[in-house]
């Protein structure tokens, strides 16, 4: 089991992106397309609003068979009632119609603006001939659904025989609930679509629904899993562990690529009462502004730390069990803030990772979230994201 | 009822600020004095870390009867175990002996650095001879309790022969539970100590714990209310009314002065299930950090609003029921963009108030949250607020 140097694609899978309109420049359309049937399991957003694809995706995926990916970014049709719903129809038919299958094998996403119409004659047009353009680079399609990634994002990992592929985009309005903003995995493995739906939600719980950007859910979310059978069937707990290896090592490039983040930021919490307990204070952590604003500062301000953690009304916390670390430094003991130099505090907050961990001393339930500094970059982006 | 155009004292109440010696330059040491005993009620932070100066609070108050106040900035006494209990208990000590009453009529607060020790001696110091410095200029004292706030706090008002006066300090890890960051409310009505208490809950429930400045619950919170009985017996709806109206004028001010900000934040949301639920949505659009950048940004990203509210997984949210209006434009009808110019919303959004009401068609309830913009000025004071 391991990570490959480049990514690369699982047995019969290819893609191809585009320009279509949507964006001034830079690819704004992309494909994921297996040769064969694949069995296929998705999770999505939880938002009261979801968009049109996920709408429609939840429909889609019932079926439990996909051939085809299609996604667009700058336009996220969401908020755009049932008209945005039969757009979403008309670019599962666009996609189906150039790549050889049905509409009803083709999971459809969009990600960018909400509440605008989606151009979809623009990629009605994008799509025509798209099939020519298939190669067998993840990195490609990963390129047409970014929105303001800084770059596109591919892992793969050979397990036995048999690859797993990771695409996806994050960046902003990220902490999402049952699924990351879009995430495609893909393996040649033979697996059936309810056991593909029990591996996925096994790990995107510990993965990708531990991840936080800015505590805003999208409206878009959606994490899926194909499983086309070239490789035939793996070693059951190899897989399983390598999709959960996977899905973290993902979860990292998307937090450390947050909106303007300029470090990752991972709070392990141990010691809690239960499972329940542990993510929720871990997630305190990473969300927090002042711990986000600490660690973009390198400032050795760890009582807000403590602040964080106690904010958990509901948490049973003893405050003189709890000790924290701060990338090994030992910055609380019983409570208490520990005598450290800060000048060392400073040191280990200016890696471009910060390890905050934190023992609760109340049970024995763990969790680890991850997530990002908060900079000056974020607040540029997203107070003119509309209009620019 | 009337909120005075500059803030005054209710009778026998006055108040002196200092440099002790905490900060390099400015008040960092403030007393507010009642010339008799005043029965007193207060509310304190429900973070599982409370500061030194709020577990010696919460044994004072039980008394039920203040003479004095006593609170330094820059230091927040917090994360410092037995050593900082001592020293809460040294500076009631030091007040009372300066202002000639006794420790048990003190209440003690800090705001400041989480977790480096109170210099008690300069304190200590500080307070000698404070007595011949009271004045009765509400603002005086409010100046020496500031930490990130850009100016000083203080609205009085009157209800017939009573006036009620509040001072406060708000900027950063302000989303208080319970109370907010340090509230201090005067009047010279005759109320009892249990009545004061109920009657400060209820005021705080729908002001002070509905004001979020960055989602972050501070280790200090301190809202406390004294009533030295100088006026007599108050006209109870008028002063119940004017309790209510003063805080949320005050929480307002907090608001509008959050780190960084530079407009004020009002979400409210009607015809929700219930009043939890009224309260879950609106805090939620005035925490979403997307929807704080785009009010910063006065970009029209509307659709950012339905996020938030939609991100409430555990609400009744019926989306084809939800209408949404910013600063009167109505943006959303029916969880759908409605066809406004961006321009038209764009100008509202310019405002120095952002108001967004949301209808949620599903119950009657309702509530509103108080909050701001999310600015560059935030990230600049909370990157390097422990180094500076």
């Amino acid at each position: 089991m391991m990570f490959h140097d480049r990514p690369r694609f699982p047995r019969g899978f290819r893609t191809a992106s585009r320009n279509c309109g949507l964006k001034p420049s830079g690819k704004d359309l992309s494909v994921f397309v297996s040769d064969v049937d694949a069995a296929a399991a998705a999770v999505f957003t939880r938002n009261h609003f979801p968009g049109a694809p996920v709408v429609l995706g939840r429909e889609t995926i019932r079926g439990g068979v996909l051939r085809a990916i299609v996604v667009n970014s700058k336009v996220s049709n969401v908020a755009t009632g049932e008209r945005g719903l039969a757009h979403a129809r008309r670019m599962a038919e666009a996609a189906a119609g150039a790549l050889g299958t049905t509409p009803d094998r083709v999971l459809v996403s969009s990600t960018g603006v909400i509440g605008r119409p989606l151009p979809i004659e623009k990629i009605e047009q994008g799509l025509q001939g798209i099939a020519a353009d298939l190669v067998d680079d993840p990195l490609v399609g990963a390129e047409g659904i970014m929105t303001t990634d800084t770059h596109p994002k591919a892992v793969s990992m050979g397990v036995g025989d048999v690859t797993i592929t990771w695409v996806a985009k994050g960046s902003g309005m990220i902490e999402p609930n049952m699924a990351t903003m879009l995430s495609y995995i893909m393996t040649d493995a033979r697996i059936t679509a309810p056991e593909l739906d029990r591996l996925l939600r096994e790990a995107v719980d510990v993965s990708f629904n531990m991840l936080s950007v800015d505590s805003d859910t999208s409206t878009s979310d959606t994490c899926v899993l194909l499983a086309n059978g070239l490789a035939g069937l793996p070693d059951r707990d190899a897989f399983r562990k390598a999709l959960t290896m996977g899905s973290l090592r993902m979860t990292e490039m998307l937090a450390r690529d947050g909106e303007g983040a300029t470090k990752l930021l991972r709070a392990t919490v141990r010691g809690a009462a239960n499972q329940g307990e542990a993510r929720r204070i871990a997630k305190s952590l990473v969300n927090s502004p002042l711990v986000k604003t600490m660690v973009h500062g390198a400032d050795p301000n760890v009582g807000r730390v403590l602040m964080a953690i106690g904010k958990c009304f509901e948490c049973a916390i003893r405050p003189a069990a709890t000790d924290v670390w701060v990338n090994g430094q030992k910055v609380v003991q019983g409570g208490e803030r520990t005598a450290f130099e800060d000048s060392a505090v400073r040191a280990a907050l200016a890696n471009d990772t910060t390890d905050i961990v934190v023992t609760l001393g109340v049970g024995s339930a763990e969790a680890t979230a991850f997530g990002c500094d908060l900079s000056r970059g974020y607040i540029e982006e997203n107070a003119a994201y509309y209009s620019s």
